[in-house]
C-alpha cells in the first residue's frame, strides 16, 4: 500500500474489495465450469468449493473494523472515481452486512436443493414437487428482504432491487410497466392480425449439428465484436455469460438441433453481455467502480444485440446467407424474405427466453406482479399457477398449457432471485433508447449491420456506457447518452416502426 | 459448530483448514482451466484471481489466534484421525507462518514472470535469457528455505522437502540415491548392450489425429479404473492432474501427432495420480488428513501405472491390439513383439518425462545434486549448464546437445520448486515395492493386466494406501503395506528382472 495517510482507510477498503472482486470472478469461472466441462460426479465437490468462496467473501466484506474504515474514508482526499468507488463499496458492504451469515448459508443450502428439484419438477410438469421446496425458501427470501429493508431503509422489495441496480425502486418501475402493460397487448394483437396475411414461413432445414451451429456462433460473436483470443463459446443448459474477468469472455449458448433459431438468438444475446464486459475500463478491473453498472445496463447490451440490432432489416439481410452457408439445406428457407418472416413473427409460444420483442416485456411484467405478491404474502405458493394462468390470459390472451411452459419455465425463483426480473424489461427499454440515439448520431450504425458489423454501434456505446462502468447510476448513464430519462417511449416507437411500418416480407 | 467444549479449539481449526482445502481445490481447477480452455487473453486476469486466492489462504492459515488454538487443541479429546489431522494442520500452519506475506507475494510475482521467460528461453535455446530471471528468483527461494529452516528447525533443504513430504530428509534420500547412482549406470549400459542385438522396431504408423488419441486415452483411463461420470481428459502443454476435488478427476495429456507414445504414457501416468485421488476417503474430504499422503506416495501411483503395470508383458499384450484398433496404419507395427520392442527400449533421448525406467531415477538424481548446490550457493546460475552437462556425462555417458534438452527442459525451477524432484525417484522406488508385494499377494494383479484391467491392483492398493490418506507418513504406509522400509532394492530387482531376464521381443 503506497498511499499517503490522506487516503489510508480508503486504501484498506479498496484492497479488500479488490480481493473480493477477484474471488467473485474466480467463483463465476467455477460456475461456468460446472455448466460446461465438469463431470457430473463433481457436483458435490463444486458445491463445497463455491460455498467456501461465498463464506470467505462474506467474512472479507464484513470484517468488524469495516464501519470504522468507512467513517474514516469519508474524510480521505479522494478523486471523483475513488469517491464513486467508495460509494459502491459502502453499498456492497451494507447489503452483505444486512444478512446474517446463518441466514446466508441456510438460504444457499435451500437454493442448491431447490434447483435440482426445479429441474425434475419442470421435466415432469409436477408443480406440487416444486412447491414443497419453494415453500421452504420463500420465508428465507422474505427474511432477507426484511433484513435488507431495515439496514438500507428501503421497502423490502426495493431493498432487493437495489442489489442488482442501485437506486432502482418500484416507484421508478411502476409508471414504465404500467405504460407497457397498457400499450403492448393491443399492439401485439394488431401485429398478429397484420402478420396473419403473411405466407407461412418455409421451415429452416439443413445440417444443424452442434459443430455447424458452433461455427456460426463464432461468426456471430465476431460480428458483435469479439475475437477468439479473448472469448469462447460453449454449450450449456441455460445460456449465460461469465462476468468480471477482463480479457476472458465466456459466452454459453445451446445447440438445439430442433430449433436453430435458439442458438443464434442466445449467442447474440450473450455476445452483447460479453461486449459490455469487454468495454469496461481495465484500469479499474476487479474494483466495484470498475464493474458493469447493474443488471438493467447489462440487459440493455444483450437486448441491443439480440433484439434491436439483430432483427433489423440490415442484419437479417447479412444473416440469411450466413445461415445458408452454415447449414446448407433447402435454399428457399434461407432467402432474406423467409428469414425475416421467421425472425419477425410475434405472439407465438409461452417461453420468455424465446419471446419476440413485443411479448418479452409482458413476460417480465407478469413475473414482476407475481413475485411482489409472493414476497408480500398476498399470494400463496399454492396459488401461483392460477395467478400465472390468469395474468397470461390478461396480457397475452391465452393460458400456458402446462407448468413447464408456465410458472416453472424460469430458474430464477428456484435460485432465490427476487427483484431481478424487472431488469429484463427495463433493459429492453434502455436498449431501445440507446439504439435510437446511436442510429440518429451515426447512420453507419445501421449500414454496417448489413455487413455483419456492429463496429459503429460499439464505437458509439463504449465511451458513453461501457467505459464509465459504475461511476454513476444507469439512469444517469442513459440520460447522459441520450438526453432523455428512462421511459417506455423509445421502445414503443421502435416496436411500432419495426412491426407496423416496415414492409412485410 | 456442534462440538462440545472438549474439542472447541480443534473444531475452529478444522473449519478454517477445511475452508482452505476447498479454496485450494478451487484454485487447482482455475489452474487447470488456464492450461486447457482459457482464451490466451485471460492470462492476466487469471493471475490476479490466483493471487487473490493465495493471499486469502495465507491470511486464513495465519490468523493471529492460531498459535493459541493449537495450544488449546492439544488438550482437546480427539480421535486418532483427529489427532493426525491436528498434526497435519500444525505442519501446514508452520510452513505458512514461516514465510512473510511480502516474500510470498514477491516470489509469486517473480515466478509468474520467470515462467513466461522460461518458455521463450527454452524455445530459443537461450540460457542467458533464463539465467537473468532465475538469478532474481533464486535468492528468494534461499530466503524462503532459511525462513522455513528457522521455523521448523530443519536444515534449509530439508525444510523444503517437508512441505511436499512430511518428515522426508536428505538423510533418508542420500543412501537410496547413492545406491541407485552406483547401480543404475552399469545396469543401463548392460541393457543397452543387450538391446543392441534386437531388430530395429518398425515405426508406429496410422492416423494419430488428436481425436483418435483422445479416444484411446479414455480407454486407457478406463483400464486404470476411471469412468466418464467422474473424470475427463484434455490436452495441455504440460500434463498434470487436478487434485483435491472428490468425484471430479481431471487428467491432462498431450496429443503429439509425431510421438504417439507420449500421450499413452502421459495419460497412464496421470490416470495413476487420479486413481489415488479417487481412492481417498470421502468422509475426510478437503481436510488435511483426508488429502493424499505427499508427493512420493502420489508419484508411486502414477509410476505404478506408467512404469510398473503398463510396460509389463501382460499389459503390452493388451495394449498392442488397442493401438492397432485406435490408429489403423501398418499392422506390422502393432504386433505385440514390435510394441514391446518399442516400449522397452532404454537409454534414448535426454528428456526426463520421456525417459525409460532405468534412466528415470538418474535424471532425478542429476537434478537433486544440482538444486542442492544451487540453493547452498555452491553452484552459481552461470555454472548450471556446465554442471548439467558434466553430470549427464557421468550418469548417462553423454551430454545433451542443447539447453532445451538439458537444463531448460523442466519447468520446476522456473516455478520456484526446489525439493520437489526427489519425490519422482522415491516414487519410483515406492511403486516398485508396492507392485512387487501386490503381485505376490495376488497373482490376479498381473493376469488382469492382460485384459486391460487394473482392478486387482486397485483392490490391493486402495485400503493399504489410498484409504489411509494422510493419517501416517508415506514411509509408514509403505512399511505397513509391504513389511519393508523404503529402499532401492525392489526397484533394482524389478529392473533386472524386466530388462535382463524377461525374453527379448
Amino acid at each position: 500500500m503506497s498511499l499517503g495517510d490522506d487516503k489510508h482507510a480508503y486504501g484498506v477498503l479498496n484492497e479488500r474489495f479488490g480481493t473480493a472482486g477477484r474471488l467473485t470472478a474466480a467463483r463465476n469461472l467455477l460456475f461456468w465450469d460446472s455448466q460446461t466441462y465438469m463431470p457430473q460426479g463433481g457436483a458435490w465437490s463444486r458445491g463445497e468449493q463455491l460455498a467456501a468462496i461465498d463464506s470467505t467473501l462474506k467474512d472479507l466484506l464484513t470484517v468488524p473494523d469495516t464501519a470504522e474504515l468507512f467513517e474514516a474514508a469519508a474524510a480521505d482526499t479522494l478523486t471523483p472515481v475513488e469517491h464513486a468507488n467508495l460509494k459502491e463499496m459502502r453499498r456492497q458492504w451494507r447489503h452483505s452486512e444486512a444478512v446474517p451469515k446463518k441466514l446466508l448459508m441456510e438460504r444457499a443450502r435451500q437454493i442448491t436443493a431447490l434447483q435440482a428439484t426445479w429441474v425434475a419438477a419442470k421435466q415432469s410438469n409436477d408443480f406440487a414437487r416444486f412447491a414443497a421446496g419453494f415453500e421452504q425458501l420463500l420465508p428465507l427470501n422474505r427474511e432477507m428482504a426484511q433484513a435488507k429493508s431495515a439496514a438500507l431503509r428501503l421497502a423490502p422489495y426495493d431493498a432487493l432491487l437495489d442489489e442488482f441496480d442501485p437506486g432502482l425502486s418500484t416507484a421508478m418501475i411502476d409508471p414504465i410497466f404500467n405504460d407497457l402493460e397498457k400499450a403492448l397487448p393491443p399492439l401485439l394483437a394488431q401485429v398478429i392480425e397484420r402478420q396473419a396475411s403473411w405466407s407461412k414461413p418455409t421451415p429452416f432445414s439443413g445440417d444443424f449439428s452442434p459443430e455447424r451451429q458452433r461455427a456460426l456462433s463464432y461468426k456471430l460473436a465476431a460480428a458483435v465484436g469479439h475475437d477468439t483470443k479473448h472469448m469462447r463459446i460453449d454449450p450449456a443448459p441455460h445460456p449465460f455469460t461469465v462476468t468480471g474477468s477482463p480479457g476472458d469472455y465466456r459466452v454459453t449458448t445451446r445447440f438445439d438441433t430442433n430449433n436453430v433459431r435458439f442458438a443464434i438468438m442466445a449467442t447474440l444475446h450473450e455476445a452483447g453481455h460479453a461486449l459490455y464486459e469487454a468495454g469496461l475500463p481495465r484500469a479499474h478491473a476487479f474494483t466495484p467502480v470498475g464493474a458493469a453498472r447493474g443488471a438493467t445496463a447489462h440487459e440493455s447490451q444483450s437486448l441491443m444485440a439480440e433484439m434491436q440490432a439483430s432483427r433489423s432489416y440490415e442484419f437479417l439481410s447479412w444473416l440469411a446467407p450466413q445461415m445458408a452457408e452454415a447449414f446448407g439445406g433447402d435454399p428457399a428457407c434461407w432467402t432474406f424474405s423467409n428469414v425475416l418472416n421467421t425472425f419477425r413473427r410475434v405472439g407465438e409460444g409461452f417461453i420468455r427466453v424465446e419471446a419476440d420483442e413485443i411479448s418479452y416485456p409482458l413476460h417480465v411484467i407478469l413475473r414482476y406482479r407475481i413475485e411482489r405478491a409472493l414476497l408480500a404474502g398476498d399470494l400463496q405458493v399454492a396459488g401461483l399457477p392460477g395467478a400465472w394462468s390468469d395474468l397470461s390470459q390478461t396480457l397475452f390472451g391465452r393460458r400456458p398449457p402446462d407448468h413447464a411452459r408456465g410458472c416453472l419455465q424460469d430458474i430464477h425463483w428456484a435460485m432465490g432471485l427476487f427483484g431481478y426480473f424487472p431488469n429484463y424489461a427495463l433493459g429492453a427499454t434502455m436498449a431501445a433508447q440507446l439504439f435510437e440515439r446511436a442510429v440518429k448520431d451515426d447512420p453507419a450504425v445501421r449500414e454496417h449491420l448489413a455487413r455483419g458489423d456492429y463496429g459503429p454501434y460499439r464505437a458509439w456505446v463504449v465511451p458513453r456506457i461501457h467505459a464509465r462502468a459504475s461511476q454513476v447510476s444507469f439512469v444517469t448513464l442513459l440520460e447522459d447518452a441520450t438526453g432523455a430519462p428512462l421511459s417506455a417511449a423509445a421502445l414503443q416507437r421502435h416496436l411500432r416502426r419495426r412491426y407496423l411500418e416496415e414492409p412485410a416480407p
